[in-house]
């Protein structure tokens, strides 16, 4: 079987056997049964416990050999000591995919946990069957209503493919459920973020992948395979244990060794991989990656609401390589007719004179100067700021973005927006689908600097590969 | 009289007598008197307008010299043309301040501006009379529900004061609203930064100064004071036109220098001023002088609901020089009762283990755990992560976070969440007063790198002041 059909049976099973699910249920219980009931999930659902005849309302089996079906994926959430008994019954069964979440194997400090790793990948290699973990928290599919994490998670179909070395990506971001379909590879002992790769690389629902990572014992496969997918799909990656401190904490999380990270850095830059630095920026790249186009160069047009906050603008697109561009005389004489004579006209372009002297709506400041700015040649993607002193200022503003999305379809915009009422501005203007808000003039920058980046380097692939 | 108390009558005016003031209300009218009126201004207002006889309910005067006194404060917000002889009204009224709202004077793109606002100066210093902008919003001030900015803002009497080179700041950061106390120098004809710092310097209702400034006439001068109220009150301060392209902005916004950005750097490192790189980093660190204490050292402890998040926590406080210490043996000891015996257990110490295996209740693991970490000689902080997977995670460590504060009242506490519910947890587990939670480790360790290296600037400061 290839490597993402083999994956089909974690990500997109139809059976599923919970073995060493408990009958206590309720807050605090960590019941993986009573979390995908909770779910909606609709697969078949073999509950296996030697003590109980049925849990939640489900039919339970004592043992793995009493179970009707060689179910497509075997939970194993059991004590350490009894995982490598679950999995020979697996194996004999003919289950071909065994998530182990319990802890306590290379994450261990002590020398049987290694050793009876070991033995699991002996009998499970022996019998053909794949294994995920241990010490992880399985599979997320949100189109599937399904995840094996003990946590109950928040989960939303969006287009995101994550591969981690946690469970807590599970969880979501701050600014985005990462849970879309989702994998924790925990301490790897057989199926590895290559595998997941090429399961996501074919996948229709993903647009986009996460990885987060530690460290691998082979890199040198995971750069060449990612190099391909880069191609096909932007890989957006996490790659922590960057300080020695912190390297040092990695070998007793998952026993990986986290490499220098400034070869890491070279080498995912090399094989086209988007490489983030914290988790606020990959929450922000995602979003970026599923929402915006790329823009076709560096140039930016800014519109603001004061000179000043035009200008720690002005400072954030310097600091991620986006050029403010001199207006052609078009673009100027068409901003002039929307402030004072005596305003000097240039970019950025503040919008409040117009308003505030001229008595011209706001709205109509906004939009005929986003156009504007929007139309010069040299413009690839615009950046607005906004005073969020009012709510309401978020849905005047959604026809605006829907228009320039329609006009200049290939020039992302985006906004930043500070003030009292930013989380509303932000909710209310996100729902136009082709832009987003950012709370700080970096954090947009930023995000349009990695569209820009993957465009060039996709460029270049291209002219390299076809020369 | 001494600066500060001519700085009264801008930031304390007990009547404001408004020249310019419209007929016309409601939104979009930009009506001051409006605004200060619904803020509920308690001091005596005076609209000056010669086309009515009162504006919302309140008797109007048709010039300056009609005025029945000669109040504290007057704000001009007329035609440009017509600023000066309004300027000429106040200085003979007797008026000893004058804001000046309307713009188009340095900021203006035309020499009959630039002209305009040194006729003002020479106006109102020979009358004795300060002038704060022109192109500025003004000042707010919380306690006396005051501001004349033109935009209706939200106050709060947070125990901040703003020093600014534009209103934007008035309508407040995403994470705290700026207008405790604030003023807008605008292109600072008379009033400026040094001025307004002498204020904040000695008035007791502020004990952050933040100063946002795009350069100044002067450095040499704002240095000598800063340096001196740097001793005795954090001073943050947002240095704008970084970029030669946002340089060039800033020539034409406000007419200042930006001056090269590495020389301000190290000058304002010298003066004892905590620098901030952009608007997220300074709402952070407000908010960390406000309610934080200042560790004692670069020692920090770490707890974590995931080995994964554990290093992304180690690597942010690498990034920002915070040392993961390694926990003295009695610490360790208390932390292994919390976790499975083949757990290595140290820094970062990852709580989950002993509950989803040890069935200990979530809470008890954290209070406990945090009270071993805390108790450590070597820990001078400690950053909690928490997966914001359920909303209540926030209310129930509050006891949590007001008990370390009582008994580690020298050790500050944060916490870094992520997940769907982070607004919710972090609303409710500020309520503590004690502690603050931020969305990356990132920004949790950046605020404690500013507490840290303020407190070990005014150590060194002492000890060669006292040598």
């Amino acid at each position: 079987m290839a490597r993402a059909d083999e994956m089909k049976l974690f990500m997109e099973p139809r059976s599923i056997a919970a073995i060493g699910v408990s009958r206590r249920t309720g807050p605090g219980s960590f019941n993986l049964l009573e979390n995908l009931l909770g779910y909606g999930y609709e697969g078949r659902l073999f509950p296996v416990n030697p003590n109980a005849s049925e849990i939640l309302g489900v039919k339970t089996y004592p043992h793995v050999g009493a179970l009707p079906e060689a179910v497509d994926l075997a939970l194993i959430s059991l004590p350490r000591s009894l995982v490598s008994a679950a999995v020979t019954d697996c194996v004999a069964k003919g289950i071909k995919a065994v998530i182990i979440i319990t802890q306590g194997f290379a994450d261990a400090d002590d020398e049987e946990g290694k050793q009876l790793q070991r033995d699991i990948v002996l009998i499970a290699a022996g019998g053909g069957t794949r294994i995920l973990g241990p010490n992880t928290f399985g599979v997320a599919n949100a189109r599937l209503k399904m995840s094996t994490s003990y946590i109950r998670i928040s989960m939303e179909p969006v287009a995101v493919g994550t591969i981690s070395q946690t469970g807590g990506t599970f969880v979501g971001l701050n600014d985005i459920k990462l849970a879309g379909k989702a994998v924790d590879v925990g301490d790897a002992c057989d199926v590895n973020v290559v595998d997941c790769l090429e399961y996501f690389e074919q996948d229709d629902q993903t647009r986009v992948i996460v990885v987060h990572t530690e460290g691998m014992p082979d890199a040198r496969e995971f750069l060449r395979v990612v190099r391909r997918v880069a191609l096909k799909k932007p890989v957006l990656t996490l790659k922590t244990g960057r300080t020695p401190q912190s390297a040092r904490a990695v070998q007793s999380h998952t026993g990986a060794l986290a490499g220098s990270d400034r070869l890491w850095d070279t080498a995912l830059r090399q094989a086209g991989v988007v490489r983030v630095g914290d988790i606020e920026e990959l929450a922000d790249a995602i979003r970026a990656f599923l929402t915006l186009p790329a823009p076709a160069g560096n140039g930016i047009g800014l519109t603001t609401y004061t000179g000043g906050f035009g200008i720690i603008a002005s400072d954030a697109c310097g600091k991620y390589g986006m050029d403010l561009v001199e207006f052609a005389e078009p673009t100027l004489r068409g901003l002039r007719a929307l402030a004072p004579e005596w305003m000097g006209v240039g970019n950025p372009f503040d919008i409040w004179p117009g308003v505030s002297i001229l008595g011209k709506p706001r709205t109509e400041v906004e939009r005929q100067g986003l156009r504007h700015v929007l139309s010069d040649p040299g413009v690839d993607a615009a950046l607005m700021v906004l005073g969020a002193y009012d709510p309401r200022l978020g849905e005047e503003l959604v026809p605006m973005a829907r228009e320039a999305a329609l006009m200049f379809p290939a020039k992302p915009l985006v906004f930043f927006a500070y003030g009292p009422h930013f989380a509303e501005v932000r909710r209310s203007l996100e729902t136009a689908g082709t832009t987003l808000v950012f709370p700080s003039p970096e954090r947009a920058a930023r995000a349009l600097m990695h569209l820009r980046e993957r465009a060039a380097y996709l460029a270049c692939r291209a002219r390299r590969d076809g020369a």
